[in-house]
This record gives structure tokens, sequence and C-alpha cells, in this order.
């Protein structure tokens, strides 16, 4: 029985991919702090978990294949805050942000056409992109200069008649780039002229630092019909698990499409229609306080990391990733070696080799990301193990 | 900006295409008893909704792509009570019976691929086989015999070099029909005959009556390797609300395709896993209940149904949908004529017109799909005003 191409060809995901190590490496007693995987320690609002808890309906029923009209509702008004104006046809909730690409994916391109993404980028589109036979066609950005978006001119070289969409992720996974409003005047510009879309992944909207602000491709005026903004609760609220993210275009084609998709798989989880809901009410307290924990989180393990010689990487602003180019060859092989044969105290520490991000092969084998998704206290520790790790791993290799 | 073509061709949903006259109906005061979707209003077991108002997670966080591994272990002691040995590896608990089909699809077929479904068949397996660019291939079952599965020699006329798969809805969706053991050996020679897989979409599976018992493609000796089941709890326990389902094979090569599948959109919902997984532990006097409600509900159904004078409507054993042959030329035109000018006590009725359950064109139009999912007080109303309404319908026509 053979298995379709596309079945054989699919990418297991490089940031699972080295899990063995690590459930060895526990099977053995060794304590593994995670900086591999973007899953926060942050608590769940408990305003959230207590929507769960009163669920009280007789019927667990299918909701509008559109999402919840309160959860609609709410959302136009969370928008708002980010001086999105938005009506509730403009957004359709999906079942993740992973659902939300997928659809985007689907509307905007036919099988074989491209979607231009900047590499490293945030693995599972390729995935996504597998699932829709959409070709990404990476453009390089750069540790050296923080990964800026490049030039528009480096964009032209590569699109072609079956360019169908530029993709940003912005903040980005898993760079922790930063695109301002003239990046994206710029990108949307050269969309237009060329007559294709720009979609943009901006689920972690709120987590910019050093007061920085952010700017949604929704809030650009004159590309109203080329913009179109994937997002998900799952980071904003540490609520992985809910899988609620929604797709959003004024684009009215756009949406009369996805719904239709969307009605091929009937609904998104109700419950968690209902939690996501709660946290549109969050005072702006909690952001204030999550972002403030991620930028001292970042401000150590950025401190850290330069503390390193020859380590290139630019202090990035937002997201709570850091890509960093180490002085080895392979940071796979790295990894690995951390896992199996290194600790201090019994511990060691795991992060996600950036090979796998990029899609041009051979680019980022010396790279890796770090999620600060620890406590400052583990991740000093984490950080102690990763820097003495390194020094005794390079004299290994000489 | 020009949508892709699939965006353009995407079916909308033929059940919910008719509901602005059915919000018109209500906006008049009107009361409209939907028989149109497959909503159950039978109350989700206690036990499941307790699971919700339990939980208490500090941190909302990913499950494994896979499926908890907690609901994985209830499952395989769930199928054994139906004579399916598993083990956990053959699962993959999924977004609803929804993500488990479209990875069925991805899995087996190429792009442009054919696999074979009987007609009438579920019709969101069209908006499946759009996003995974597959195309059904349907193979005519017909009203006078009960919609029973065709003769081997039906399926060798559309088989081709294209052709990836059969797929089987059973107990059928939307024509309550029931394959037996026979039936499926004899689908299943034909698939090994021709190197395809036997995919079995097995979400009504305790809804069978008239003490049937029901057959799984997985409990067919000798097929192991080209028979993959999907699954969902939505229906078994009046749970639409939940999305979980799942999709099953002992065929490890398909089990490893898809975890890489699953792994791109990193986790089904994780409290409604674990509210499913309180299912598995319901008494069988639960099952019996619903079951023994269903079948007196589809008793009266269809006892109404055939006091109509030339309706062709063979009794059907399974599901909970009947697929009447009326004595009229467009059945759509009928249930937009119900829900615009007909009313008894200020009453209407809804069906689905059957013909969007139909690949070939012009099949099903004289064909309405009826959902038995209200309590017999409700259905008999239904009945009564839909058996009146016809006869003052054809009147009409005449």
């Amino acid at each position: 029985m053979n298995l379709s191409k596309r079945a054989q060809n699919v990418q297991a995901s490089p940031i699972r991919k080295l899990m063995p190590y690590a459930n060895d490496a526990k099977q053995k007693g060794i304590k593994v702090y995670h900086l591999n995987i973007g899953q926060p320690d942050i608590p769940t609002p408990p305003q959230m978990i207590k929507v769960y808890q009163e669920f009280s309906d007789k019927v667990l029923a299918y909701g509008p294949s559109q999402g919840l009209d309160i959860y609609q509702e709410s959302l136009v008004k969370y928008y708002k805050k980010h001086d999105i104006e938005l009506e509730k046809r403009d957004i359709i909730i999906t079942t993740a942000g992973s659902e939300a690409i997928t659809f985007a994916m689907l509307v905007v391109a036919n099988e074989g056409d491209e979607i231009i993404v900047p590499e490293p980028f945030y693995t599972n589109y390729n995935g996504f992109a597998t699932m829709a036979s959409v070709k990404i066609r990476p453009i390089t950005t750069y540790a050296d200069n923080g990964f800026a978006l490049p030039d528009v001119a480096e964009f032209e070289k590569v699109i072609n008649s079956k360019t169908r969409a530029i993709m940003l992720c912005n903040p980005g996974n898993p760079t922790g780039a930063v695109f301002g409003r003239e990046d994206l005047i710029r990108i949307a510009e050269l969309c237009k002229k060329h007559n294709i879309f720009l979609i943009s992944d901006e689920v972690y909207r709120e987590f910019v630092y050093d007061k920085l602000t952010h700017t949604s491709v929704l809030s650009l005026p004159g590309y109203e019909e080329l913009t179109i903004m994937v997002d998900s609760v799952s980071k904003r609220y540490s609520a992985c698990g809910a899988r609620i993210g929604c797709i959003v275009s004024k684009n009215k084609a756009v949406m009369e499409a996805t719904l239709k998709f969307a009605q091929a798989r009937l609904c998104p989880p109700t419950v968690d229609q209902l939690a996501a809901n709660a946290c549109v009410y969050l005072p702006d307290s909690y952001y204030e306080e999550i972002v403030s924990e991620y930028q001292s989180r970042r401000d150590l393990v950025f401190d850290e990391i330069s503390s390193i010689d020859n380590v290139i990487c630019k202090k990035p602003s937002g997201a709570f990733y850091i890509v960093a180019k180490l002085p080895i060859v392979d940071a796979e092989d790295f990894v690995i070696w951390l896992l199996s044969e290194y600790q201090i105290d019994n511990e060691t520490v795991m992060a996600a080799p950036a090979e796998g991000f990029y899609a041009t092969p051979g680019l980022g084998r010396n790279e890796l990301r770090l999620a600060y998704i620890l406590n400052k206290e583990e991740l000093k520790k984490a950080m102690r193990i990763f820097k003495e790790g390194l020094k005794v791993y390079r004299k290994k290799m000489k």
C-alpha cells in the first residue's frame, strides 16, 4: 500500500524530533530545562478557567461555522483597542491559528502556487503548505541585522507568475523580530503592485518590548483588499490547549470563501470559544504584567547569550524567542550532546536547532532558537548550563 | 484580487443554505421544527459536562500531537468492547471527525487522485476533498433498495489508475443504511485486488436498530494494511461542540504519516479530550437508552413517511436519518415553500434537500433527508405538518 507523495514528504516537527533524547535524559533522572518549545509557563487567566468550570449547557451543541456570535462581537471590541476597526463579518473563528493559516493558504493559492515567506520561519508553515499543496518560497533574513525585513528588491527577485501572497509573522517566531509600520507599508505596496495578498500572522501582537507598539496589517489604510490576518489566543493568554484562533480580513470575497471552508468542518470547539471570550475582558494590567515579565526574561537570556564570545545575536524586540548564531558547526549535534552527555548538578538544557526553521537547505545549521518560557530563576540555571556546556563542547570539538 | 479556483469552487453547505428562509419564518413568529440538521437534542452525559466543571489546571497547555495519553488508553478499551483490538499507536486523536477525514485523504491521495464514495454521501466530504485537492468519484445507490451497497462490478467500472481509496460511511449519513460484514469483506477484497485503501467513517457505530450489530472495517482479519477508520464523539455522546474525533489504522506507515500532519497543527483541544475521555466509562445502559430512543423515533418517522402515497423509502437500520423520494419534482422548492408559505398552528418544518448529498448532477432533486433528532412529541407535530404540507403543495403544483 503506497501512501501519497505528500504523506511521504511532509516534514516531521523539527522542534519535537529531538524529544527522544530529552526523554532518555529524564529516564536517567536528569532534569531538562525546555527552552525548545513555545509552551509558556505563565498561568492561564483564572477568568478563563472559570468559564470551563461554569459550563452547564444540557447539550454541548455545534456552534455557527463562523464562530459564536458573542465571541465575534467581543473580538470586534478587542481589535478596536488595537486601532483595528472591524465588523463581525470580517472575523471567522478557527480551531487555533493553525486552521486560520491553512484557510488563508487555501483561499489565496491553488495547488502548486507559491507563497513567499521570510526565513527562518515558524516551521509548521511547511506542514500547512504541504496540506494545501502550496509551495513556500523562502527569502532569507539574517542574524547579523536582527533578521530585518529584506529590501523590496529582494522580494521582487522571487516574485513570479505563481506567487499568490507574501506571508509575514510579526512579531516573529522564531526570530523575535518586529516589523514596523514603514516596513509593512513597503511590503503592502509591493503586494498591491503585483496583485498578491499579504498574510500576517500576529499571534504575538502584545509581546513587543522596549515600549515599541505593534502595527497590524489590518490597520494600513488603502490595503484592505489584500490583507489577511491570522491570530490565536494560545500565547496571548497562555491557553495553547484551547485551540482557538481566527482569520480576519476586510476583503468580503476572502471571508465568503473562508466561510465555505469553515462550513465543511462545521465549527470550532464551543466551550473553548466561551473561555477565550472571557479573556477579551481582562484588564490592561494583565498584558502589562506579562509583557514586563517576558521583557525581563528576554533581557536575561540576551545578556547571557551576548556574553558568549563569537556569538551573533541582535536583541529581539518581540515574541518570546531568540535565535543565536553560535561558534560551532552543527547546532543539532550540540543539542543532542547537551541532552546525552552534559549536565551540571544533574540538570541540562534543551533548545531548538534553527535549521528546521529555514527552507533553504544548509542554512541555520549553526543557529539555535531559545524560547524564554520559564521563570527567571530557572532561566538563569538553564543559561548557565547552556554557556558552560558550549565552552566544554567547543573544546571537545577542537 | 483573485481568489484561488478552489476558493471559488468550494461547495457552500447545502444543509445550511436554506437557513435564511428558516430565519425569516422565525422572525415572523413561526416555530420551525428542524429536521434538516444532525444536531441531536439528547442531553450530553452529565459525566462529560462535569469534566469541564472540574478542570483546574494552572496552565491550559498543549497536549501531544497524537492526543492525550490517557484518552488514547481509554479508546483502546472502548474499541476492545467493540471487538477491535488496538494499541495506542494505532490511534491519533483529531479535532472532530472532520480533521480525521481530511488527514485520511491527505495520507492516501495526491493532488488530483480519486476516492470512490457511494452517493448520496455526507455533503462535507466535498469540502474536505476540495481542501485536499482530491476528486470524489461517486457511485450511485438508490432509495428503491434502501441505498444498498452496489455490486463489485459497479465499483470496478469507476476504478482507474488515479483511484486511491473507497470511502464508506457506515451507518450511513444521509441514508441510514448499515453495511454488514459480508458487504464489507466484498469491498475490502476489491480494495486488496486493486491495491487501494478502504476508509470507513463510523461515527454512528452505536446507532444501529432492530438488534443488528455493527461491523467495523478494523475487525476484518487480513485487511489490516488497507483499512483506515475515522470516528467522532459528536453524535455518540451528543457532544457536537466538543470537536473530538480520531483516525485509526493498524497500518504503521499510515499512522506515522498522519502523525506528521498532526504535528503541524500541534494538538486537538485539551479540555475537550478530557471530557470525551469520561464518556468511555459510561455504563452500557447509556447506549441502550439512546439506541432505544432513536429506534422508536425512526419507527415514528418511517411510519409517517411510508403512509404517504407514492413515496419511495425503505426502513433504514442506522444513524438518525431517513432519505425519502417524494412524488414531487423539486424537493428544495418544497422546503422553501414550507418555510415561506405553509404553517399549521403557526408552526412549520424544515428538512434537507438531498440533491446536495449527490455528486452526480441532477440526482436527488426529488429526495429529502429528515433527521430524527427531536423528541417524539415534537416529531409527531413536525411529521403532521410535513404530510399535510406535502398534500397541499402537490395540489398547488398540479
